[in-house]
């Protein structure tokens, strides 16, 4: 007396039910408490999965399906409002507990102050760890108004973590001028602008280690995605995004896992952020989760 | 490794996760394909469910809790796009199944063409069945510029199927003349405009038969419910609704089932309808489902 | 080759197609450029044609059918941008011709400026004119900073032309302590908050008077009517609007032209405000052509 | 005693008040019955004919104006709500007629399925007809969960009708994995992702022959046309889209008929959509219409 | 250089330049990082100030204009994104110098929680402190999902703090089963449902007392007001708001400083609720500043 | 007791308090009333500064930051409503006294017919003056339905007053048939669908001549721009218009002011307008003042 729930819009289209069986799981970290602009995604992840059922199963791009790939699709992690710390504290957890598994972890946002404690149970698995991080922000700041635990500082926590020339940022295009002469300085990757060119050429460098992939949706153009916390324009096209994502599937590298964030539905007024998104995560399945 | 159901949205808040133990089953009928105007119902049920999680468990007007009563929410009837007929059909056959495990069958609309095969299911289990129906709209055409599956059609229907002195219409304020003089002449009961003070009067006469309640949303006002297809001016508010719900709470008629059909999320910009209704459907649980 | 023309949308419902033959001609006048906050009721009249199609043609409240009346819809004045000036003599110059072939003019704005050539033109032709006006503002000032075509002065401008004691406002919350002093000192009849009750007592005084009727519909609450360019709360419902048309529609007064005002399609985010005009004008129609 | 109806937005821009005098004839097809995902194109063709007005009538692109060619607007087709076996005959019917009286019919959409008996009238009078395709998505299953009558059949029916390799598919960047099989196996042509180019390569081998071209303006990107029902991101820009259809236009192809649908303006929410479609089709206009 | 900042909605209408000689400060808290459902309400106070440019300076309700009182707005605290212990300390803080300097605060959120410190200030200044609280919900609990600092909890803390009889709850609709009980049990007031009413009974009871008012916007209907977190049927109406407001204004309590909160303008698609918040500060200033 | 204005969003980010020590004035000109298609501009500059707080003070373009230069925000105009000639007259002397002053002005708009007083004025202090005009639409209108003003004429009044051949447009797509063969006759620069390359082509010319650019925010694609009255589709991407304001700071032009229009917030839904406008602000702030 249940109907498919593969196909009713509870979970990811096509997500398997059982846990134990599946190569990957899907998990929503549904916090935006630390936003400094736009709050409201932590309706992010529901409203994927709400429009994933428009989804073809097929990618053209990839020539896959999704029945050959099992994947789990957790549910959003219920994470207490407004408390930060106990928030990260929560998601690094469950991650552990999806890596203990040995699935591969694919997370929606959230804003992407969550990326830092899944990134940090992926380095506790993989400590040859490196991170591909596409986004319109740098992320680098110590922390924002005073505050450590903010959507504009993981990527300066992992750069501190794993060091920060395994870190490579791509489409950047603001950030504070103080963000950028730090990268500089260590030695941190930036590629301002541009993703898939410069990933193109920092692909053959990661051939063979595992990597984690965290894709800021405001990377996109506001034309492509306008339902995110911070517009920011003169970003890519969604096309460039794919083929993106497209370029990593096709190279050496191993993909260990991978999030899609800042996914804010309140400001994505005719449901195109959230179906760009849903697309996104079908390539990242596709295309990613085999790659371990 | 799965987050608890029953505050994940992807069910009516608190549902309980078995079938066979409940008293009472939810389910969505995600139809609109007949309606003449504005159509978007068929996204109505699951954006109700996905607010749900909103409420209280607690009414404060019936003083009752959401764990007093178990109820399971099956999701959506897969209804085929397009084809009323066969839509028809499959809703009758699940709320056969529904019925034959003598649970109370709580429905969701879609359109109100939906609450139909509802109605016939209804009766064939319960011979001696009234229809309470509240609406804006008088919905007893034959049919709607010829076709006879329309949604203004579906009370025309049970009142030719249960006879005409069985049903009862409130809210009414829009229809075609010809409907008027037609219920007039077979005496079918309609009170135009007001519900609760009419509902109060005719609550007695049906006391102790098995009642159908069929809600369209759009009974109330398009201050209070601007997400629907059809707004219609000069409507009852949520308030009045809400009391004529408790009224039939503490009636002695015996609720037997019931629906809440038409809410159209696309059109509800600010989800104020989509809120309203979920806690009218709270409310029918807590004041219905165990006066059968 | 052309489909039905008074099911179409473009013309009100069920417009007759000839301008002789009819007894009232319904016309737009699409300008909102001296508004003082926000513009947008330019779109007002084609946004009630369009939603027109979707009310009954028959009104139960007056028992009536729209077949009953007939009325021409002229469409929009080609008003010119900008221009307040040129608009308002082309809009007097437009109404002279329906007052001089006798037929029954019934105004949809656009902004309130609009109303006053409308009424200059009306009294030209009855010298013994009255004006109801329901409003949730005066509309009594001289001049919006500096400007003389605003507005806000269409009622001062007709207190001057006729005389402060033939015009009567309702449902009046907002203006300058001005305004009302200059009311109160010329004898100028204004009930504040309310419509009805007061309507009720006004109407016997004025009958067998030609009065014209000007309906702003910002008389009615934002929730009843968000679609507007100055909202502003405590206002009536859409229930006591109704019941003052047909108030009129049941008095002894002489219904000789009528206007609805302000209603801004762009601000409607649910199409909400402009299917109530739509109703309130088939309710102008039924209950007032004929009063003449 | 009525305004200019070519300026009115009843009828698309400057549109001929005679059927018979005209050389083109523009009509809408409002159906969206049987649409598996987002409703809502029944409104489209009202409203890409309201913002017409906005329109220059001179194209830069093709140095011609609109008064260059002469067009009847018919209006729309009163299609039987949520019937789509009578939708389809009254179309096949409307453009039987057009095509006796020796017009090019320019039809808009509602979803993709009412071109089907549009193409299928076609083919009686062209029975050398090629079909030229742009869309997001192939098309062409043979039914959608059963049912034969879906917005993802057209193009599937019309290669059975007229053989596949009489239809050109381009854009195409969504389907099952079967349908792009079939496409291969029986010799359909399909440019995946791309139009324009691909198209410069088709059109050559088109020449002379009777084109029909139906775009679904989801070929477009959603940050080009958020206003539809199966949003899909990846796709082309409105200047590739303007190009090809200008491409088109220059070729030695025999445009015979043509039509934009799937235009659903609630998703629109600053009503681009509406408004590149009327600047699409015042470019089919001035390109295709006297190309025949 | 400068245009005329009080007209300029950066400040509320008619604000005083200077805070020296102001008997008012109004300022903006602008956090909403605990709630629990929807966020937004930080750019509230922002909105409120840029559409209160379209209020009328004079109250017919209180026959009084805005030059009648001096008050100066401070704008917004510049609260930590994420942190709400930091927040709470920057509020109290705040309102401790307002109220050493002996003005009348009168504060806008923002979430409830911010109500919280400067209730606390307050009781420094007035050990004999009442509260006045209007909203759909209790704000009784101890915690929510296990955070103190929650939106759902300023009521409960003031409660401990000044002794739950001392404290006044209106409009209440929702909240736990505990929350009523415990209320009950320690003696403090809560009316539900209605607001005026029991509001004329209550406030004799307080006359002579310091009282400080704090409005959850919520209190409204849903109707009445969208734009906020938590929409929640079957509230009162902004006329019974506003004669709450006149009727406190009216008797003979001290209003020693207030608040609204909780207006969200992302959910508030016509801008409603902003505009109504905006006249319900004006009816504040004119009716209660003065009353200390 | 004011917190800081900076970043307030009461003015532009990071403005500086004194007029006196700045180098350039920034300034709103909030008018609409001549638009012919949909108003509601006279909210751009408001909004544009309001999400400008959003903003990074840094520029990884121009690799500089806010606080090395100085400008102050002296507001919006308070333009009188519908009165199009009085507005133009109150512009022209605020310009005066800016460039009297000795200072950059840098304008917000409103309608693009604000820009001709400011032309006018720029053309007192600088007899050489050449204009940079990027724009969907020609601007070379006599007159608007027979209004000269109107914002489809600002371009033809400065050719006329500083000669044709100093008029360089950049971008256009729109315009009357005759327009553009005017701009041929006399010389005029115009070059349609592109802006960067021929840009680069003309800078050169212009090398060491006052320059004043002019930017209608239509320019940009409807996907990059929906926030504006007259969206034009087949335009170019935020990325080119960014590439272009970058191309003038490489020049050796000499910018002597610049206005950015037509941004219409009640069009752009998501806010991804007025974020672009804002960001567009701080890269003509950054790149262009100083180089007067
Ligand atoms: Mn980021
Ligand atoms: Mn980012
Ligand atoms: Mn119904
Ligand atoms: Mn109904
Ligand atoms: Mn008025
Ligand atoms: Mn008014
Ligand atoms: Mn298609
Ligand atoms: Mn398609
Ligand atoms: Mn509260
Ligand atoms: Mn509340
Ligand atoms: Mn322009
Ligand atoms: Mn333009």
């Amino acid at each position: 007396m249940k109907f498919d729930e593969a196909y009713s819009g509870n979970v990811f289209i096509k997500s398997h039910p059982s846990f134990e069986e599946s190569e990957a799981v899907i998990y929503g970290m549904p916090m935006d408490w630390t936003v400094s602009y736009r709050p409201g995604s932590r309706f992010g992840p529901a409203r994927i999965r709400e429009v994933s059922i428009g989804l073809e199963e097929y990618s053209l791009y990839l020539d896959r399906e999704l029945e050959e790939v099992k994947y789990y699709d957790a549910g959003d992690i219920p994470l207490p409002f407004g408390n930060p710390q106990k928030s990260i504290e929560m998601i690094e957890e469950f991650v552990d507990q999806v890596l203990a598994a040995d699935k591969f972890p694919l997370g929606m946002g959230g804003e992407h102050l969550v990326s830092w404690p899944v990134m940090k149970a992926m380095y506790k698995k993989y400590p040859d760890l490196a991170i591909i991080h596409m986004d319109a922000h740098t992320d680098l700041r110590d922390h924002y108004e005073g505050e450590p635990l903010s959507h504009s500082t993981p990527i300066k926590k992992v750069c501190e973590l794993i060091g920060p020339t395994n870190v490579y940022s791509f489409g950047i295009r603001s950030g504070m001028k103080e963000e950028f002469q730090w990268a500089k300085e260590v030695g941190m990757h930036i590629s301002p602008f541009e993703v898939l060119e410069p990933l193109k050429e920092v692909l053959p460098k990661l051939a063979g280690r595992p990597v984690y992939v965290t894709i800021d949706i405001d990377v996109l153009d506001p034309a492509h995605a306008p339902g995110t916390g911070t517009v920011d324009a003169g970003g890519i096209t969604s096309r460039e995004l794919l083929a993106s994502i497209h370029a990593i599937a096709k190279s050496d590298i191993k993909v260990v896992g991978c999030d899609l964030v800042e996914v804010a539905p309140i400001y994505d007024n005719s449901e195109q952020t959230v179906n760009t998104a849903s697309k996104l995560i079908r390539e990242m399945i596709l295309g990613w989760v085999q790659k371990k």
